[in-house]
């Protein structure tokens, strides 16, 4: 089924969702809480999820026609960015933010 | 043969030169110069070529352990902006930085 | 009167909104359009009012006590974008954006 | 005395050279080193720095004529990174990287 406007319309948004909820919770809630939250490799993957949930939906705004393994890696990103959110204290929320963003992304890919 | 710290500050570098000449290509050459240099499908590409080796660059800085699809997007990113620069004048410097660039991405994806 | 988080999560909002409106017109509509559109100070201005903006609401995400001047650099690009917007063909959504952004950047500057 | 070329030239590389150590330090030292290195308001000041950096290399990059307000913020953000590493193991590269970058975009405010 070819991808339509809409789907990515929807893609940018919740790539943009996801890179407001990682980078504000890594360094509003992540930073203060300590402990796991800041183990290097949590807070690595939190900045570069971040990042390329940005860059995912500055590569669809721009409208270029190559697109597809931007979107792909962003989901494998946001993949695991989810799996390293689990179980830590006030995450639930951004956990979710990445997941959703995962599948919009590899619908898109 | 495994990648190794130095090979991928050399990748930090090709990403970041490769940027930089991108942008300030698309923003300072093709806009003045008009025509083919400012036909949509190759300023996008110029412009999302930009975007993805700055991204690129940003999540081997971080230092995050799975950067290789981020690396492998850039390449093919690159490569498709290489071939749009080809035979347009002005640009034999923007098409080997992003030859160089896909280079050293595909090493490090 | 002091700012408050109501006021910032909302200039967050207009910046990636801001951001996005930008971005996504000069690439899509005014690289079609041609003309005036791709005039390149017009041109430069959009790109770089979407780079201010996203950077912006990156640095209020963060929530680094001095986001002020950042603030107020944003709210000065966006005025003079909307300025070039004015009176281009389809350009007016893109104009109320930047409006509206400077509006919401000069309370937190 | 006006600004030149090679002085543009000369703060876009500063900006990009403070952006790299300041975003691998925080990334690769900082969060290992633990303690005052990820104490929430020095760790946000290092994302800013590297963030507004960035970004004004890249509105330089662009050539908008009103880079001026953007480079100030810069320079502001780089004098507060610089004191907040001061005395901290392992920073002074980065200080001195913040230091040097705040007197170029000096120069072009």
């Amino acid at each position: 089924m070819p991808e339509t406007d809409e789907d990515m319309e929807a893609c940018i948004s919740q790539c943009l969702g996801c890179y407001r909820n990682c980078l504000q919770t890594a360094s509003q809630h992540c930073l203060e809480a300590g402990g796991k939250h800041i183990e290097p490799e949590h807070f690595r993957l939190m900045m570069a999820c971040a990042e390329i949930c940005r860059t995912t939906a500055h590569t669809m705004l721009i409208g270029v026609a190559i697109h597809g393994r931007v979107c792909a890696a962003c989901a494998d990103m946001c993949r695991a960015c989810a799996e390293s959110c689990t179980g830590l204290h006030g995450m639930a929320e951004c956990e979710e933010a990445c997941r959703r963003c995962a599948q919009a992304c590899e619908k898109m890919a």
